[in-house]
């Protein structure tokens, strides 16, 4: 049908539902929203909260989140999404205040907090909270750290009282949602992470309870993150955008933007949009006494949490038997059903499909005893000895397995079998990382991209961060030069 | 209940439906996309449109509603909303290579979108696509303006078609789920707006089928507008933002960024995650035969359409008899239903609430005889003359009326009775404004900011924009200085 002979449409359709035909008045004026909702209680919360508030075990928590943010940001920023990110963005970028991590190159501070955020997923490293499998440390430290930077003088006690802070903000958000929000196709890591960099960039700004209000109302009115996405570039550039966009936020409420006051969970508000069920007492309740980011959690290994006890069996079968891999005849796992719907790639022949596969995953930790990065690169996943070990793994479901849980027996040529069992693999939460393996990890990660002393300086600042009288001095260590 | 005694979860809850715990793998690749879905389909009409497909019409609306679009952003440049935006946003600022049209000002290209997209919505005033009520130029000739000033050397034929084909994305899009995506809640003239910044955007930068099909997967994966935000400064920040996220996504796209081929149409996409109804027909029907941006509307008055025909139909009265205020003892309207519904505050303290008054706007346009900024501030909604008239306005329903008809009797003193009905008011689709109208407005919008020698120039140019080797000649002229 032509431009020409399309009949004109009545100016507001007779059959257009009311609702839509508000839309004819622009600017319609709304009923006030109703004092005291979700996102005026959680503003006054993270407008109103002293450092002093923080249990130790938390703050500590941030630390351990922080450091591991580092590594994997410093491990990422060569990728190729970061590097486009920053290629695309940079002809358009102002002052040079803050850094991208693992790079020589600083920038300003919402295209940091976008590299930084992308480069900190783009290996899978990053932490997990697990009530809703939020990323937290990606947009919430990649907005402060930039901002931080371009202010100058920020404290590391106040930075890391804005860490806790945006993380409680992006956790206690994504419960309050979870997992109906998630299973509807939104990629959480993106639109609670925006609430997480608003919140922790507001409490740098000093933001006052109205204006933190409005920067969540503005975090709300920019859900990013569709999960169509997995498996692209896109999929880092959630948390990076969240960092940006949540930075950029607080920043037009500290200058006098406005935003609903209910824009959480007001009619035609965030939560309504987003999911089909909304639970704000997840967002208000126990404020101050419970604390998400104490539930944060760390991946030893570079893949999906479900393979980690396989490695971590491996790991230990190779420390305690160093077996020569020409003389095992099979590799006999007993995993959770999960394991192999979602890592039951036979024949992985890239690092990435490499990932999903715990038959790829056992082998490599016999041969090389680890399960970083390096073991799930494309030479890895190509290597001859490890191709032909693999071929030997031989899987089982055991439904009596918990998914951080997994026995390994390995058959040798003469008949030893040698088995180890792992009930709650390191990473988990019952059996946290180690501040120690955290340090590993991050040095691991910015081996080859840092000097081993600014490496070694980097990990001892991140564990005394609240002795920092500006926490900048952390950005110039994980810079190369 | 403490951080300390909250029982540890599973690392996979047990109840959390299977969809989630695909989540605990990040990056799990997704199955390949059908050939040929609407991403596709649209992204290579996008890329593959020659100037000369377009129909001279098509191309002569756009020009029309491009005008539209210089004369209520330039009239929005100081509002708050924009002045808070530029303030707030500035000192991270790029290059100095793109215009705020009626401010001094010039900053990078991103930021300009942003705070022309803000200025362009922001009095209400800016077009309207009625089938799916998008206010489709803000978001697109914000973005194409903003890059075509950053690179140079735009044609302005380029620059037109970069328009139209903005405005086919974005209202195809907004089609395909429009009304229920609308009446769940979001503003869609932000939803739809970023995949026309992104198009146009693409088209100014030369992208080809795949990469174009990676700036509208880009634009799909941050949807922005929360209707929420209704009687706020973010509703403007919506089409801002938009222009400036679509510009990015192109960028993006551009320098190797990869998105999911099958973003909009795909499982866990963004037609299934911001509608209930998707119809990918009203994407890709037609493509090149029916042009959505032939359907542009303009206000002539400042405020939302229903009221507009009362409006006529009292500056067509006054014109006629000029009746002195005071000699009128009653100004009786008929009118749709929906105009009391809407438009039936009594007495507005403010210009703002003034818009939401059919009353206000029956009486000043008698006073004074216009529809405009002026008579819808806050100096007007408190004129003790207009204050007097508009309550001896009497409304009363119609139901026979259609939305864009009205009829006004004037009641004098002496017993005379003057009638006038308007069928058809002026800026709907059947009586259109005129090109001399819409000249007119931008005149009234821009005086104030722009000396008026600057104001003739842009008509002009506005008009002639295929014949301009530059586009950027035209923002010359939209600055004060």
């Amino acid at each position: 049908m032509s431009a020409q002979t399309r009949a004109a449409p009545d100016p507001v359709p007779s059959d257009m539902p009311e609702s839509s035909t508000l839309a004819l008045f622009a600017g319609t004026a709304r009923a006030g929203a109703a004092p005291g909702g979700a996102t005026q209680i959680l503003a006054r919360y993270l407008a109103a909260t002293r450092p002093a508030d923080l249990p130790a075990a938390v703050r500590k928590e941030a630390h351990r989140g922080f450091l591991n943010w580092v590594g994997c940001t410093i491990g990422g920023a060569h990728h190729d999404a970061a590097r486009n990110a920053f290629a695309a963005l940079a002809p358009f970028a102002g002052p040079a205040h803050a850094s991208i991590l693992g790079r020589a190159e600083r920038t300003d501070a919402p295209l940091a907090a976008l590299v930084n955020g992308i480069a900190s997923h783009v290996l899978d490293f990053d932490d997990t909270h697990l009530a809703t499998v939020i990323h937290p440390m990606g947009p919430v430290a990649s907005a402060a750290l930039a901002l931080a930077e371009a202010r100058g003088g920020v404290s590391g006690a106040d930075f890391v009282t804005a860490l806790v802070l945006g993380i409680e903000a992006e956790c206690r958000i994504g419960l309050s949602v979870f997992p109906e929000h998630y299973d509807r196709g939104w990629h959480i890591t993106g639109t609670a992470g925006i609430f997480g960099a608003a919140a922790a960039a507001g409490r740098l700004l000093g933001l006052d309870e109205t204006r933190m209000a409005r920067a969540l109302g503005l975090a709300a009115t920019q859900p990013t993150g569709l999960r169509v996405m997995f498996g692209t570039m896109t999929k880092s550039f959630h948390p990076g955008r969240a960092a940006a966009s949540g930075l950029q936020a607080a920043l037009l409420a500290q200058a006098g933007f406005t935003a609903a006051e209910d824009a959480i969970e007001g009619r035609r508000g965030w939560a309504e949009i987003v999911s089909t069920r909304f639970d704000p007492e997840q967002i208000t309740g126990d404020l101050g006494h419970r604390f998400e980011a104490a539930f944060n959690t760390y991946k030893p290994y570079a893949c999906g949490i479900v393979i980690h006890p396989v490695i971590e069996a491996c790991v230990n079968l190779r420390a305690a038997h160093a077996p020569d891999p020409d003389t095992i005849t099979s590799i006999e796992l007993a995993v959770h059903p999960l394991v192999l719907e979602l890592t039951g790639k036979a024949a992985p022949r890239t690092g990435l499909e490499s990932k999903f596969s715990v038959f790829h995953a056992a082998a490599v930790a016999i041969v090389r005893g680890g399960g970083g990065e390096a073991e799930f690169s494309d030479e890895a996943a190509t290597d001859p000895r490890v191709v032909a070990l693999r071929a030997r793994v031989r899987a089982t479901i055991d439904p009596t397995l918990a998914t951080d849980a997994a026995r390994v027996i390995l058959v040798l040529a003469d008949g030893t079998r040698l088995e180890e069992k792992i009930d709650h693999a390191v990473g988990s939460l019952l059996r946290p990382m180690s501040d120690e393996g955290l340090a590993a990890k991050l040095t691991a990660l910015a081996s080859g991209v840092l000097p081993a002393p600014r490496i070694e300086k980097l990990v001892d600042l991140c564990w005394r961060i609240e002795t920092l009288s500006d926490i900048a001095a952390i950005a110039v260590f994980a810079r190369p030069a």
